[in-house]
């Protein structure tokens, strides 16, 4: 999402944003410009609410029967959880008031209708951007559930996404969307390659490492004990449903459909988006093929979900070309990371941290290439202020959670699955239990 | 659905609709406002029509593997007739000169494009209304087949549904969307939480009386057996989808988007709905885990639902704290209600009743607490008539289908599964069937 | 697609495209047109890329399990190729500086916003119409990976993929969308009954007979073994997503919604798709009970894409009840052209040339039933000499493919799978495999 604009979020509440710079709105009614930029926050919000479901079914597909009702429990859980925390908080602290790195934690309300004669370009409802931002701290949730899989204690995971949703997320998306110091520095992150992908990707990866392996994936001896994913088409709709709502996630950053030069903006977006998805797929798929002599399904869906992250930092600049290099690039590095985390032991259930961290940091450091706006060094700092600040309050949770309630469940519950250990029911009770279930 | 506009969407047809009250219309240019408010009947209208697929899933999740095949099927087919029928008759039935009681059952014909010189405010195409009314009375007949399954004989149920979507839902829509007798006394019914869902809950009640219980779901000795889900997963992306859908047809129902003050609201109809969705959730999570010591995965599908359900009635006036109280009754009623109905040996196999018929009058109850032009006497005098009218029309239907071709499949072909019997095939003829399979 | 109009999108890209004879523009500002024309691309684009989806499941159910994560890998990277192929070379093959026969294969380039002082009606952002176009040329793969499943290898299909996507489909496109002597014939067909669905369908039957049928399924004493779809409601779901993504498909085809025409247009097209699809069903559930006495699933799915396939060549002329008897006819010949295949030995999995092939032929030819633009003889031209260059260039691409590298697994990996031989993993690990696997 673009500052600027952004900016004036917080001012549209009372009525009186001014985006006087651009002569476009001199020729659309300024109501029907309201109108327009309203519409593109509903319309790309509930495809960003839909990447809901895409991360529901991506990992109800990766992880094992025994586990899959929790996981998909998870999933609707956090979705809701989110909403309400963004509410009683969450919004308001990233962008009410904004001092240089907090903004003002209280229950958002509905700013109205806006006084018509008052009204300048570029303003939108309030409570359509409400949605919109809603919908993205319950993706940077749901980035988090899939690392954890198949051994967090359910309540456990629920608190840490209460405390991700209404506080940690927000006072450092405060940084920049709200219009905070790394705002003020200049660090460009469009749609959230590390404002929502990296800080779910840290928020997973601290807690993969605190709540720590599954039993029996890595031997003392080195060896690695493949667990595959007991629903690969469900992993492969929830992928499309994620590339789906890739278009409301990217397109919807633009903050604004009322002028030409935004809607076009928004056309240009999309096809980026989706050849960096594009390359991701192709690029994952060659080095499968080079690498282990077979095609992985799983590394070609990550690979699509590497290229999107990646892109997410600057998916308006970049010409085709460049948006394919850009994704290509952030699938591959996903074919890379995926191995270099089993070989540390880290055990990610579904790649999440590869995908949203590792080409999250990725697409943020290759916004210079295109945006003449952005430098080098802006960028590290904020991957890195962004990265120590979320890792540091994350991995606090995930540690007083560890000494107080647990955030692991016991061994017996984790060979029987957490399906019928914590919920008392099967995700396919007919489909009987093959070989290759642990 | 507000009533004023709706009664415009009558006069329309003739292209001589007027809603010269609303000032804002002045600003944003006639034929600008007739496309948006079109374009909402049609974006809002493909995510109900969505939600026939959400209906699908959800049901296909929670039957058994062996009775899958048919729900998928009674699914696609109760879409397909609902489309048929609505053209056929329904829709004018409905809208096409409301006498107090009823319309004039024709089929329906396109309205074509207004005179933009006799355009006035708040027009629309008669086209995309009557897409946006159709699937509204598909998701009526999608509740109906979820109670029923895994008994109902096919061409009953889609007998069934013929009547139901042509005739009963028709007629008693007409009574408040149409202007009848019950708008003009001032029932309110935002989208639809008595006008569909309680009017689909209450033709699956006496369905699913009238159908009986499935065999050995209820002992003589008050036993009750489960008969879980065979596809969990599916169920939650049924919820998910249905979640999505919802926005369409909550924000759909605002019937307008061509000003600032209608694309406002819509906005607050999104976060309302989703808000009450999201209560829905945690409190069935909540409860459940305090009354049952586990969560309970479906509880909390069917709790998001309730919430949806209970918020349709009037998802604009509430502030964000009152739909979060509306959304979470409703699905703290469906927690409660679905162990009810099993104690009165009600088999509704997804809880459609516990979910479209209580938490239905719950929120059409729940109206007057947040608007002033409604009143609890009048809202009583409508879920009583349109539910006294749906019961016995629906009860007499079912008891004719019953009494001529019957209802239910004979005891062996509901042993054996509906698939294999009445249609020859398996859902999943490789996944085998496990020891819970009755 | 328009032809009128497609032309200008051409045009557009210089930023002079005129629609002058239009009176209607008049009345809706220039740029508030824009806007319009452009969004309509963008959403009924993320509907038409959602039918990759639609796809990808339905074919996903409908292979057995063995085969089902090539299936999904196929869908996605096929996708992916399709996109980066269109951007390469198929684009400007189809669109730009068309002669009669042929385009100008470059790589495409954005147009930018367009001089908003030289702006005329009708105009939308090339960028927009590039996402558009793109997304049908994906769905023209997916047609090709469904018939030819469970047995081709999968780097000579992406081959076949690259081929179609680049040049098959862009050079017979250019005939008529691309303003080429088709067109200046008079060819008439709407949104692709026969420039996507057919010629998918040629490429699907081409591929079927030259890489030749299962093993096993057609014996030599002229029995046919059932090969069943291991997961059905995976199929139901994806022909719900296609049929949403449909609307997006027919109504985009519009090309434009900035006017009151345009969309009240598309308002009659979404009705037309569906009551086409509803009628697909209908007439299949039917005709299966009486022809098999048995309402078979996978009939009434086929027969919603064989009424939409079919409704695709004039989804906007005809009145509700010939959309209809369209749409219920192409549910009809898909019920008698998949056992007519069978009996012809020619293998389609999953009854793609029925549907897409035999429905689009029908479709097309239905044009001048309701459209008094359109003439017997033209539409056969059409049809015939776009089913000759793409039967020909693609069975020449299937050739060629057969005699290096090879179209076909060997028969030890079609007996094992194609995802344990090809992929090394399976799609559903734990659930065991039936008896009715081979």
């Amino acid at each position: 999402m673009k500052l600027s604009t952004k900016t004036l979020s917080v001012g549209a509440i009372g009525g009186t944003a001014v985006m006087a710079a651009s002569p476009a709105y001199a020729d659309v009614p300024l109501e029907t410009g309201y109108i327009f930029n309203t519409l593109s926050f509903l319309m790309h919000g509930f495809l960003v609410m839909w990447m809901a479901a895409g991360f529901a079914m991506l990992e109800a597909g990766l992880v094992r029967s025994k586990n899959t009702a929790t996981q998909c429990l998870k999933n609707i859980g956090l979705y809701s959880i989110a909403g309400l925390m963004f509410w009683l908080v969450g919004y308001n602290l990233m962008y009410l008031d904004v001092s240089s790195w907090i903004g003002t934690p209280m229950p958002w309300s509905s700013g109205g209708v806006p006084d018509a004669a008052a009204l300048e370009g570029g303003e939108y409802s309030s409570e359509s951007d409400w949605f919109f931002q809603m919908v993205f701290v319950a993706a940077t949730a749901s980035i988090v559930s899939g690392a954890v899989a198949e051994r967090v204690k359910l309540w456990s995971f629920f608190i840490m996404v209460v405390v991700l949703t209404a506080i940690i997320y927000p006072i450092q998306g405060s940084w920049t969307w709200g219009g905070g110091w790394l705002s003020e520095m200049g660090f460009s992150d469009f749609a959230g390659s590390t404002i929502v992908h990296s800080v779910g990707g840290w928020a997973a990866l601290t807690g993969a490492i605190i709540v720590g392996a599954r039993k029996g994936k890595y031997g003392s001896d080195g060896t690695m004990t493949p667990m595959p994913g007991a629903n690969l088409p469900l992993a492969t709709l929830g992928t499309f449903i994620l590339w789906m709502g890739w278009f409301g996630f990217n397109g919807g950053s633009q903050l604004a459909m009322g002028t030409m030069a935004d809607i076009t903006d928004i056309g240009t977006i999309y096809i980026n988006t989706n050849l960096a998805a594009a390359a991701g797929v192709v690029v994952a798929m060659i080095m499968t093929q080079i690498l282990f002599k077979k095609i992985d399904l799983t590394m070609a869906l990550n690979g699509a979900l590497g290229g999107l992250v990646a892109i997410t930092a600057e998916p308006l600049a970049p010409s085709p070309i460049m948006a394919i290099i850009i994704g290509g690039i952030g699938g591959a590095l996903v074919v890379f990371a995926v191995p270099l985390f089993d070989k540390l032991k880290i055990d990610d259930v579904v790649g999440a941290v590869s995908v949203h961290l590792v080409a999250g940091i990725w697409g943020t450091l290759a916004v210079p290439l295109t945006n003449d706006g952005a430098s080098f060094g802006t960028q590290i700092v904020g991957i890195a202020a962004i990265g120590a600040f979320v890792a540091v309050t994350s991995g606090i949770v995930w540690m007083i959670l560890k000494v107080t309630i647990g955030v692991r469940v016991d061994e017996e519950a984790e060979y029987l699955g957490l399906d019928k250990a914590d919920l008392g029911m099967e995700a396919y009770p007919e489909f009987g239990t093959g070989s290759q279930s642990l």
